[in-house]
C-alpha cells in the first residue's frame, strides 16, 4: 500500500455561520484515515496561504480544538476572494502551487467555497494533466447564496435562511404592535447578488394570514416602482402595517442594478448596497408613511448564535465526504446534497462533476416565485422549510457565545522562496 | 374591605423583545389580588386604547395565553408614540380619560414604558387632585435606550445589549476572516436615541486583545472625523481589521446631528438613520478600504431569539411589582430595578417617585467611556456584564419562534361617545 500523503485544505469566498463545520468535517476524516492522509495543511486565507507558503499545521489542533470549529462562525483559518486565472495567463501561479504542494507532498487539495472557488478546485484538478502533478481535488460547497447548481441546497445558506425568517417575523410583530401611531412601513435589506434565494427564506416567516413580510423583492423579477408602491399602499391599508424582505441585488427593467455603491471585489462583481435606503425614501416621498429599515450585511451570514441544526449537520457532512471520497480514488468534483424527500425531510451525500458545476449559478426557479412576483410559492416553502429546521445553538459564558479562539501553528516553510500573488 | 377594582394597562413608546413579559408579571399578579383587581384591561395601542374606548378585555386569556407572552417580542396589546399635553393644553383628553375609566371602573393605571411614558403616568396619578377622579398610577419601566433614571437598567436593554454584543462578536470573526483580501472595515449602527448605552453593550464583544469592535461611537462624544479615521488606519495597520459599533444619534462637535434621516416622530424628535453609510464613505473615500456595514434598527429590539435572561427576569418582575405596590396603595412612581451587588449580580425590586423619573434622560457616565472617547471602561463592562447574562430561548416549530398569535377580546364600549385623539 502507498505511504500516506499530505492534504491540503482551504476556506474561499464569503464565510458562513458553519464554514468551520465543514473544515471539522475534513480534519477528522482525515484522522480516521492516516493510512490515506497523513497531515491536513489549512491555507492561512484560502489558496493565498498555497501561494505564500503560509499553511497551517492542524495536527497541532486537538480533538476538542477541531470539534469548537464546529459551533465557531466564519473562517478560523482566514478566507479570501482570489481567483486563480487560466493556464495560459498566469503559469507562475501554477507552478507556485505545485513547488509548494511537493514540497509539503500534498496528494489531496479540499477547497471549501462557492461558484468561483468551484472553478479554482477544478483547474487544481488538472494540474496532473496539465502541469504533471496530480492531486485529488474535491470542492466542498459553501455559500449562503445557494447559487452553486447540482446540489439540493449550499451548506451555509440555510442558517442564512433561518436568521432571514427569524429576524423579519421579530420585526414584523414590532411594525405591528406600532404602526396605528408610528411606524407603518419596514424594509430588511438582505444579502444576495443575484440569486433572491435569501429573501426567499423570509417569506417562510409569513405562515397564517396578515403575516408579515407581505412583500419580498428578488433579483429575478425586475422592479417596477409603480408596482410596488402600489402593492405597500394595499397593505397598510388593509393590515396597518407592511414589512419588506428586498435583495440587495434587485434590478431596474433594464437591467441595471436598483442601487450600486460603487467599487467591484477582486472578481469583479459590483459591491452593492444602499437598497434598503433607496427604498424608504420612495416610500416617504411618494406615500408619506413612516418608515425604518434595517441592513443585515454580514450579520446575517456571521448569524452563528441562530444557526440551523441542519445546516450545521450538512456542512459537516460534507466536509467528511470530501475526504471520504478523495480517499478512494475521487477528484474533480464536488460533494453535493441529495434530497430524498421533503418531509420528512431526508438527504445523503452526492457529489457533481467541477466542469458542471464553475461559474454556474443556479437562480430561484419561477415556479418558486409568486405569480405577482412580490411573494414565495407553496413549492418554495416545501423546499425551503426544511434547511431552516434544529436550533444548533452555541455554548455560552458570561452571556457571549463560547467560540473557539485560534492561535495557529504555521508549518515552517519549505521552499526557500517567496511569492507574492498578482 | 372595599370592592375591588379594574385595572387599565397599557405599553407604549417603542416597543422590546420583553415588554409583554411585563404584561404577563401585571396580568398574573393581578389575577392573585382578586381582592382588589378584577379584571385588568389592556389599551389597544396603548393610552390611545382609552382615549378611544379600544380596551381589550384580558380576562378572556387563558394562563397559558399569558404566559406566552413572557417568550413574544413586541407589544401584544399595541404600542403607541402619543405623549399626553399639559392638563391646561388639553383638557377635553383628560376628561375623556376619566369618562373612559369611569365607566370601566379603573382603579389602576399600569403604563409600561420610557421616560417619556413615564410623564404620562405621572399626570394620569395628578388626576386625583387636579380632577377629582383618584386613580392609582404606576409606571412600569420600559426602554431599550436605557435611559431611565433611578433605576439600575431599563427592561428592555439587557436584550438589546445581548444582541449587539452577540453581533458584534460574529460580525468582527467574518471580517478577521476576509481581511487579507477583502473587507477590512465593517461598521454596524445601532439605535439610541441621545444616550450611548446600545453602543457600549457592542464593547463587551472585546474581551481579549485584538477581538472586534475596536472602536465603538457615542452621542456623548463629539465626533471628530480626524481622530476617528486616524484610529481605523492605527487599527487596520496592527490588526489587520477594524469593527466598529456606532450610534445612530453621534453629533459633530457643534452639536448637529453627524446623519440626519429628516422627518420628526410624535414626540418631535428627529428621526435619524444613515450614520454607518456614512461613516462607510468617509472610511472609503479618506483611507480606500474594502468596507461593509449593517444597520440593526428594529432588528436589536425585537430579537426575542436571543433575549437576556436577566432582562426577561426582571422585566417580568417589574409587572408583577407594579401591581404589588398599587393594591398596597402606592401610586406615582415608577417601580426600579436596585443593584445589591456586582458580581454575583444580585438586584431587588425598588421604585422612584415619577416627579424624578420623568422626561428626565440618563446619559452614561463618563467614567464608562474610556480616556480617548472610542470604548468602553472596565467600570462600564462591571455595569453591564450582569444584565447580558442567561439565554432565554423562545420554544421552536418547524424552524421557527412559536411566538404567541394573540386574537384580542374587544370590551364593549361603555361611553356611547366616540372620540378621536388629537
Amino acid at each position: 500500500m502507498a505511504e500516506p500523503r499530505n492534504a491540503f485544505y482551504a476556506q474561499s469566498g464569503g464565510v458562513t455561520a458553519v464554514i468551520n463545520a465543514s473544515a471539522a468535517g475534513v480534519i477528522e476524516a482525515a484522522r480516521e484515515h492516516r493510512e490515506h492522509i497523513d497531515t491536513v495543511y489549512a491555507g492561512a486565507n484560502g489558496i493565498l496561504g498555497a501561494l505564500h507558503e503560509e499553511l497551517i499545521d492542524t495536527s497541532a489542533m486537538s480533538d476538542a480544538d477541531v470539534a469548537a470549529l464546529k459551533h465557531t462562525p466564519a473562517g478560523v483559518f482566514g478566507s479570501c476572494r482570489y481567483k486563480l486565472k487560466g493556464f495560459d495567463k498566469n503559469l507562475a501561479e501554477y507552478e507556485r502551487l505545485i513547488e509548494v504542494f511537493k514540497a509539503f507532498d500534498i496528494g489531496y487539495f479540499f477547497y471549501n467555497g462557492g461558484g468561483d472557488s468551484a472553478d479554482t478546485c477544478l483547474k487544481i484538478s488538472q494540474l496532473g494533466e496539465r502541469m504533471g502533478y496530480p492531486i485529488r481535488a474535491v470542492h466542498v460547497p459553501k455559500t449562503m447564496d445557494n447559487d452553486l447548481p447540482l446540489t439540493d441546497t449550499c451548506p451555509g445558506f440555510g442558517s442564512v435562511a433561518k436568521y432571514t425568517a427569524v429576524s423579519i417575523a421579530e420585526a414584523s410583530l414590532d411594525i405591528a404592535s406600532m404602526a396605528r401611531s408610528s411606524t407603518k412601513v419596514f424594509i430588511l435589506e438582505v444579502m444576495g447578488r443575484h440569486a433572491g434565494w435569501t429573501a426567499a427564506a423570509g417569506g417562510l416567516a409569513a405562515r397564517h394570514e396578515g403575516d408579515g413580510p407581505q412583500i419580498l423583492l428578488f433579483p429575478e423579477v425586475a422592479f417596477d416602482p409603480e408596482r410596488f408602491l402600489a402593492r405597500v399602499r394595499e397593505t397598510v391599508e388593509k393590515v396597518g402595517w407592511c414589512t419588506i424582505v428586498a435583495s440587495e441585488g434587485i434590478t431596474n427593467p433594464d437591467g441595471t442594478l436598483f442601487a450600486e455603491a460603487g467599487g467591484t471585489d477582486a472578481f469583479g462583481h459590483k459591491q452593492l448596497g444602499g437598497v434598503a435606503a433607496r427604498l424608504a425614501d420612495l416610500v416617504r416621498s411618494e406615500l408619506g408613511y413612516k418608515h425604518h429599515y434595517a441592513v443585515a450585511d454580514y450579520l446575517m451570514r456571521s448569524a452563528r448564535h441562530i444557526a440551523s441544526g441542519t445546516d450545521l449537520a450538512q456542512s459537516y457532512a460534507v466536509g467528511r465526504a470530501a475526504v471520504e471520497k478523495a480517499v478512494t480514488g475521487s477528484s474533480g468534483i464536488m460533494v453535493s446534497i441529495e434530497r430524498e424527500s421533503d418531509s420528512p425531510y431526508r438527504w445523503s451525500i452526492g457529489e457533481a462533476p467541477l466542469e458542471d458545476v464553475a461559474n454556474n449559478e443556479r437562480m430561484m426557479p419561477r415556479e418558486f416565485i409568486s405569480e405577482d412576483g412580490f411573494h414565495i410559492t407553496e413549492a418554495c416553502r416545501r423546499y425551503m422549510l426544511p434547511l431552516i429546521q434544529g436550533e444548533a445553538y452555541p455554548d455560552y459564558a458570561d452571556g457571549l457565545p463560547q467560540y473557539f479562539r485560534f492561535r495557529p501553528t504555521l508549518a515552517e516553510p519549505r521552499t526557500g522562496r517567496r511569492f507574492e500573488a498578482a
